[in-house]
């Protein structure tokens, strides 16, 4: 056995990673030059940039909302990101025309809020439940990170700390907000990047103070509430919160300090950014009751409250968790902010611990739920994404709560520091991602590439472009049985070699050598715990980290109706329309004859055979209306 | 053929009918002897009774709620229906001693309203949408003409008879609600029995004005919301009804004058109301255009909204209807309220028309989805009906909102008038059940005894008691394919026979014939139509009236798992411990491999052979917690 690595790992900056994959970088190429120009323009009708000059006025349309800052953040962000391997002075341009703006909309004191500028003027930090206002500083902190990243500039980073400055006075004793902690979490992830750029130790200090005095009592919220004399902004949204103290604490995860929760609950987006921040805070504090709850917390999605497809938040009422195995398929949320929320988390928690099944989730969520999140042209969008549909479901331009789009955006735009990750002699390889990557190992600094054409084929051929003694990491998916490799031809051991999650070859490189792994991408059925009533008498079909669905138009069969015969056999394809690999079955498929009617009838349907052509589930909901399943009926067989 | 009845049919009083069913009798024994003394116990502690006293303070518990008033006049009514047959002198004096609660609670001016006397004086007949005042007021009628009618006394007549007074007054031309109807309609059917029990045109021409003011321009429920400058009792419930105006006006079907209403819309106990007391009056004002409306809203429910127990109001948000065909099994509402307007509006229909199908429908929705609403003990109660449970779904003893026990109560007392009808010279039984019925042809008095097993056996034997020349008409349900019939003995032609769902036999009578109709009562598989998404792949087992379910307990596979083949034979049988008929059948059930494990496996469940019992819905939730389902999953074989 190979040494274990020093954990926990660090990440890649996205200047140390090349894309050329082919089917990651034409994506991230319609993010860039059709996503971004489009989000702007709708950040721009909505009223987000013109809403940081601060002249709105009461009676005015288009009120300034209380997290509009958020979402020009995400944008900053995902545009600054694009620039790093894509100089662009007009976007350079742009991006400083809108911090520009943001910077106008900053008081002399630092506050930086337009609701609460205008909108609000007097109330800031009296809503931290509900009005979004860390969050929104949060974002524009990343923002920040990454236009600083990107350009070197620091004109937005100037702003982001300024105004921090002020938090740290109304947050820290004898401050309006002392004990306080933002209802959306967001903040607290941010810092710690804000710590990672500067090395200033009091923003790590001040995510860990928002962190530890989460869910304490007296509850922040409730005494909040009480001191200001009403329920909040969302006092109208949940008109039983008053009566529903617990499930509304549960709701942004304030019901008990973080140290001590063991199940996931509530609102899913944010449970998300503060797991992320406690992973971070583990990994950077070597916080081991951090760390516990986050493995408990692991646990609690994946294995009890997940779907099949990644998507996590199946109650609407809530955007959030329900109980265990409570995972209905027409009720199937999964908001794409919350996808996006998992691959976060999962990405720390893979450079917390090392192990691979964390890349197993984050693969899971990214090539199914987040690709869903946009249509194949980068400018409509998901919100929800559901595990069944009967047509009524489909992608739109905009939503008047825009989270998810920039967030797609952000996301896709660094996916540089998803694929790979660094940490004492090892260079690990998460993602199974076409390109190139630089790291610094203490003995100098190691270029691999990567040859893929994955997920479509299950060869990775990762070559050592410089002569280096170090350890190899990559990660064999749990669902991949049967995988080989080799090294420089020779065929090696996986199985021996495979630790925690991740191939480890430990060994004196030179420039040149390959190793190659072979992932065995066949489609195969997957079934749900029986707990999963939802479930029962279904089944799923998955290939490699695809999940696929049947998606069904016209006259053909509703997916619903649709019968996978125990015996059925799959057959690779290739869909030219969608450009996507497909997996083909026989199925049945209910045929009604001519004299049933009535809404229920004493005749019932025959079954005819049917080809069906299953489908990626990022790729559904691309060409028009369509019912679409991915947990089919299953039946013994597949023949007439 | 046999000429056509004059409908409208005339309903056959409480009093003429006497009930020694050996289904129905036992049952309704129970709510005389049980249901009725808890029921009592029920509203004492809840504080419906103290309430009336009119003491509360601001500051005490108990606050008397909007609808306290409907729960104790449903009360009443039951327990006066119980009178009929049975004389009690303690419930008459308890029934005396309450109706003196209520005469104490009533104002000078006729005014009856706890809550409003006591915890919003002065803000009577202001917020008719949510308020439910005319709501309780209708309840109060019904129960007045209920307790006149068993008792001949007046004491609660007089005192609706004096609020009816400022009733219409306050909603005549200059009145403080002229032009107001109350947002849950009740008040219009029971002014219409008030009307038949006195005569007194001014009840029905009141009826009258609400049914045609609903749904006029302007809203008057948003005109009466401006005026009052806030959005009613409801509106912490509704946060979003100012902008879901629409869908909110549907609520209480008053989006649209009522005879231009195609659609079920809204809560669905309302609109049972409602059209109840379109019926009423389209049959007693021969109003086409209000039958017309009917008959296009009875299209929409049973044809498009109803689910196949006879349940109604898919949509717990609302309690009310979904879009056409939108009949999800796992969040099926379905109030056993909703299923007893059911039931009075298709009985209304039937006295309307003449017609046999309205029958079908009573008897679906009264042998399951009502007879369900209490236990076998008659001691506890579903608000909802589900389709299918897994365990979360028991009876309870009372609910805060305790519309539906009373209303079970009310209806199983008064299950006489629901069973014959007559008109011209017709005698209609509708309904089987054993017992005596004496009508008032226009040649004397008939009287007919009705002997079956009904609904465990298919033999209805009408036996007539006196010689006279007229039509005996017996409802022939339309799933009874193959029924026959003798009189006295010889085989007559029921397809010649039936004319619009009754086998109408017309000729000189004599004394001791007897018409015997045999029902062919088989179990047999029910499928819905496509459209139903829900169904996909499911199928119902119904044997006569009676719709049946899985129930399964203890260590027995889910019913969610079962799977019942397209060859599987039924078998009748008989459940001791139920005391029920049962229908026994071959299924298959998941049995899972030792090895399978995880949230998603890659091993599927095997299926085994096994004997399941299927029982009566109205019969199921009767022994602790089980697994339910009514649709079962369809396999094409039940062999392993």
């Amino acid at each position: 056995m190979t040494p274990l690595p020093t954990v926990p790992l660090s990440a890649v900056p996205l200047s140390a990673v090349t894309i050329t994959d082919e089917f990651w970088a034409p994506r991230r190429e319609v993010v860039r030059t059709r996503t971004i120009p489009q989000q702007y323009r709708q950040l721009a009708e909505a009223g987000h940039l013109d809403a940081l000059r601060l002249d709105w006025k009461p009676g005015d349309d288009k009120e300034p909302h209380i997290f509009w800052e958020s979402d020009v953040a995400k944008w900053i962000e995902a545009a600054s990101n694009t620039l790093v391997h894509h100089p662009d002075p007009h976007l350079d341009a742009a991006l400083d025309q809108v911090i520009g703006l943001v910077a106008g909309a900053q008081g002399d004191d630092g506050y930086l809020n337009v609701h609460f500028t205008v909108v609000k003027p007097g109330l800031r930090f009296t809503d931290l439940r509900d009005a979004h206002e860390l969050y929104c500083l949060g974002h524009l902190v990343e923002a920040a990170v990454a236009h600083h990243r990107a350009t070197g500039k620091t004109s937005l980073l100037d702003i982001v700390l300024g105004y921090l400055e002020l938090v740290r006075r109304e947050f820290g004793e004898g401050g309006v907000a002392a004990h306080g902690y933002d209802g959306h979490e967001e903040i607290e992830l941010a810092l710690v990047k804000l710590f990672d750029l500067t090395g200033d130790r009091t923003h790590l200090d001040l995510a860990a103070q928002f962190v530890n005095d989460r869910g304490t009592k007296p509850f922040f919220f409730e005494d909040e509430a009480r001191r200001r004399g009403d329920d909040g902004f969302f006092a109208r949204y949940f008109p039983r919160r008053p009566e529903e103290a617990e499930r509304h604490r549960q709701y942004s995860q304030s019901h008990l300090p973080v140290r001590e929760q063991d199940e996931a609950v509530g609102h899913s987006v944010r449970a998300m950014y503060l797991y992320s921040a406690m992973a971070d805070l583990a990994a950077r504090l070597g916080d081991d009751g951090l760390r516990a709850a986050c493995e408990r917390l692991w646990t609690s999605v994946v294995d009890r409250k997940m779907y099949v497809t990644g998507g996590i938040g199946a109650d609407a009422s809530i955007e959030g968790f329900r109980g265990d195995h409570e995972l209905p398929n027409d009720a199937s949320y999964n908001e794409t902010c919350a996808s996006i929320g998992l691959v976060m988390w999962a990405w720390r928690m893979g450079l917390l611990t090392g192990e691979g099944r964390y890349g197993d989730v984050a693969e899971l969520a990214l090539h199914n739920t987040v690709l869903a999140g946009a249509s194949s042209d980068g400018t409509h969008y998901f919100y929800g994404n559901p595990m069944q549909s009967d047509g009524e479901h489909a992608r739109q331009e905009w939503f008047g709560v825009a989270c998810c789009p920039p967030n797609y955006a952000r996301l896709l735009t660094s996916l540089e520091s998803y694929a790979f990750a660094t940490g004492g002699d090892e260079v690990v390889v998460t993602l199974f991602i076409g390109g190139e990557v630089r790291v610094d190992l203490d003995e100098g600094p190691v270029r691999l590439s990567v040859e893929t054409r994955y997920p479509w084929e299950g060869q990775v051929r990762v070559r050592v472009e410089d002569a280096a003694r170090f350890t190899l990491a990559v990660r064999v998916p749990a669902w991949a049985n049967g995988a080989t490799a080799t090294v420089n031809g020779e065929r090696i051991d996986v199985d021996a070699l495979v630790d925690r999650g991740y191939l480890r070859v430990h060994r004196d490189w030179a420039a040149g050598d390959e190793l190659v792994l072979e992932l065995p991408l066949v489609a195969e059925r997957l079934w749900a715990d029986p707990a999963v009533s939802a479930d029962t008498g279904l089944v799923a079909v998955r290939r490699g980290p695809l999940v696929l669905c049947a998606e069904m138009r016209g006259d053909e069969p509703a997916a619903g109706s649709l019968v996978l015969g125990r015996d059925a056999l799959f057959t690779d394809g290739w869909d030219d329309e969608l450009d996507v690999a497909v997996v083909e079955a026989t199925a049945m498929a209910d045929h009604w004859p001519e004299d049933a009617d009535g809404l229920y009838r004493v005749t019932g349907p025959d079954q005819v055979a049917i080809q069906v052509r299953l489908v990626p589930y990022f790729a559904w909901g691309n060409r028009g209306p369509s019912s679409m399943r991915v947990w089919l009926r299953e039946g013994p067989s597949s023949r007439a």
